[in-house]
């Protein structure tokens, strides 16, 4: 398929890749030009605005927030302006439920097709073509994504015809991956200062009952208190409990660990850790524990 | 080996049988006699005491709380008189780490040897010779006891001389697993009310991230609203959690999310739920955002 | 004093009635205009549009959200287009912080003045002249505004030049009242299932140690379960639990307490009690301890 | 009246000095004796162990904690052997919910009364005969005691005739002035980073909404800094919030805020503020905050 990409950070840059690769046709924009130049011998062409991105037979946006979605969308020059009647708008972001919505419903006012396919994985996976997919939107628009969603990883869930399902499922799982974060910060700290080797307790628990990816990589993160450089930073993580806690909100729903989480991510920030991993909830229950840490944080 | 057991409930009922079938001879006391005699086919013997189990190589107590393993190890005809010098004790126990301490000092001064060895796993699992064992000990004690842990299960931890860093890892692993349970609470409770099918959902996570057995265990029971009849009562998750909290506060080691923790099973219990299975956290979750539950609760 | 008066609701009744009663002239404009009609025998000029507030020494805007302050700020005929060079706004609302910063600076560009003056009290201080009233904007501006506090009550807080100050006092002040309904609440649920009598603990801590207003007044409604009709509605507690943690995590704070608060009230709003008085925390701490309360709510 | 005191502490010096400034004849055990022997110009009679301190009227008992309690009711030599049947031991301590009803089940049973009276005030309300008192016992005990609650303040509060219903509402009071820590603590550290001058904020609620002791003492402590000397230590505060917790426990009663407290409480305490005024839950408030403080706290 011919598509444009909106967006060539750590995500956008492995996607692009991983399209290219399964032989469909990218014209990119991004905000900072050497990016897309960076993949022209990966076959990739240069857009010079979103609008120029929006001339093949879907557009797809992979960028950190809803700001920045939203401009390139409704600034001058966007998508939304851009897009022909019957064109497809393929959000791949973590965004907020609200601007899921917003956008399906800007799409379909200008007769324009619109799917959230927010993705779950890593910027090597991104890479490497794993990414697992979580869409949402109508079935003949998911349809028509389906090569581009292949091209990105072997997992795709369809979640609804409504856009913002897939993103209430995305800040879902984001929420469960914060949630083993803290409560394994605080097991480890407890067992430390217990005098259990951590690291023993860690190769026990993930080859039993937690023998799962989330618990492998972050439980090793926390134990050696490696947290820098970030793959994830805090406020990225913070900002996906945010907005968990915003759209359970709009609906009344508590969720009080989400809420500890978000207190702990704060806590990370005013202490100096806003460039670290988001695993460094390890850190600060290690400090309010008394315990000692890889690195003195500073304010 | 010539075994005594302590304690012939759900879970040492199946270690007598997993001792039983790996050839070691089990003379067991149980408060109520007819579940041992149930047992009597496969070939255990009946203790009339807690005493009369510790003629054997060791003696082993399985029991529900540390009401009922103070009991048998400290009352008339209890363990700590009736075992020789030299003589072993091993806590199978899900106890707290005070009592372990307070066990491990008084075995010393009767010159009789402890081993703390506490047990991952539901009864089928006993049943079956699956169970996970976490022990700690002094060295020797804990090799005498490995034929015994075999027969239990594949799976052993030793994770130090100290017997209540066994108690440790036990608490910690039953906190995490309470942590799964809250926070797939929430997130399903989140997803319900945003109109996302939850069973589509924990297919993906447990297909993708959270591939490991607790949450595919838990992710149905909670999805399905299927508390009753309960495999691991309410009061029990409580009294895990209220072990974790105190040791952790013996270590001055604040934990959050337990004591968010502890609060729902409280309300669980107040909301007439005591007789539900732990994962009944997700109906509080469910009836806390206003959702329609499997089960209206009775004070 | 000339002065205009956007918002005629509960809180701004009561101060037109305070303005005119020491001798200021009011000309207030409200979306329901029947609600300034009620004030005509009071004295009170009618305005079509907020832009015909604009006319005397100052407008003065007391209305119940953001959406409310933006939409008679910015839109057209709004308070920012109509007010000369050198007028005067006055924000008298609960709003967020960022909202006064955005007002602040709106009116700073157009070389019009700004002071932000949120009041404490209810609609029967309001009409008595006995509001408390925080104020922050520049000195000069403050001072012009005096004879209109004056009117409104006794008591003034000037807390700096920046007009969001005030807004970060009135939501701290907000915030630790609902802290008291909070504990209040889980004190009383826990008196009561003890068996004792909640009214009598009541008197004593409020003769003793607690002797203010917020303890007598949300202490009795608690005790008695009184919380319909609403003297203030739990979404406008909600509302400004939520502006204190966004104002909050913008400057890094974590606040556990107020997500507790948080999760409380959107339990309260789940389970039907929307439309009561936030004191019902009260009956969400006597459900959750699986006491009786007064009003079965509906969801 | 001629009476027993057990415990010539902090309180139960000021208390002694009260009694005997009424004209009750004291007659006092301290397990230091010196301190007793310090109050011998004020008339102090010296008893060698606290069965001495049995043989007048009444005996009253005033110590730190549960174990202090329980060491002089029921060890040798103690209260319950010592005094006679008829006799009357007043307890002022804070002690648990589940040690009062030992206490009064054992009294009941050597057929000797029991009345159970904690105590609200600080050390100089102690001495100046300015305590507050809550009492539960029957009539007929409670009525013998009230020359001696009369000397000792001008309040009381009788609860009922189960005298462990006293410790519940002292439990629910001291729970009550915690949760004011907490929350000005947060508030403080709110309105700090956000610019607001603290003590014009604390100036302003406490002449307002807030003008009771609670927030003026404590909140002038959290805005200056000052925890040390400590008036009531940590570790007293954190006796209190278990003792709440795990009576609220036993009566299935979840207290979130207590939580809250709880594990803030352990994070001074493991921050090396152990030896601090209890009112340190600023410093802790403003470190997660990220805010300077007053006393760089060491592990």
């Amino acid at each position: 398929m011919d598509v444009g990409l909106v967006g060539i950070g750590n995500m956008g840059s492995g996607i692009a890749k991983s399209l290219l690769r399964a032989g469909h046709r990218v014209t990119a924009y991004n905000r900072t030009r050497a990016r897309v130049d960076a993949l022209a011998s990966d076959g990739i062409q240069v857009a010079a605005t979103p609008a120029d991105a929006c001339r093949g037979e879907a557009v797809l946006t992979i960028l950190a927030d809803d700001a920045a979605v939203e401009s390139v969308v409704f600034d001058d020059n966007g998508i939304l302006g851009a897009l022909p009647q019957g064109g497809l708008h393929v959000s791949l972001s973590t965004i907020s439920v609200a601007l899921s919505d917003r956008l399906a419903a800007a799409h379909a006012s200008s007769a324009q097709q619109f799917v959230s396919a927010p993705v779950f994985g890593r910027p090597d996976a991104a890479d490497a073509g794993r990414l697992a997919v979580v869409a949402a939107g109508p079935p003949v628009s998911v349809d028509r994504c389906k090569p581009l969603f292949e091209a990105m990883g072997p997992k795709l869930m369809v979640v609804g015809e409504k856009p913002s399902l897939a993103n209430v499922v995305k800040l879902s799982g984001n929420f469960l991956i914060a949630s083993v974060l803290e409560s394994l910060s605080e097991a480890i700290a407890f067992v430390r200062k217990s005098g259990v080797d951590p690291t023993a307790l860690m190769d026990f628990l993930t080859s039993t009952l937690f023998n799962s990816p989330v618990y492998k990589t972050y439980g090793s993160l926390i134990v050696e208190g490696k947290h820098e450089p970030a793959g994830f930073a805090v406020p990225l993580g913070l900002k996906d409990v945010r907005l968990v806690l915003q759209a359970a909100e709009a609906r009344s729903v508590p969720m009080p660990i989400a809420s500890v989480i978000r207190d702990r991510f704060l806590t990370a920030i005013a202490r100096g850790n806003q460039h670290s991993d988001w695993s460094v909830l390890g850190r600060i229950a290690a400090e309010d524990a008394g315990l000692p840490t890889t690195k003195k944080a500073t304010a």
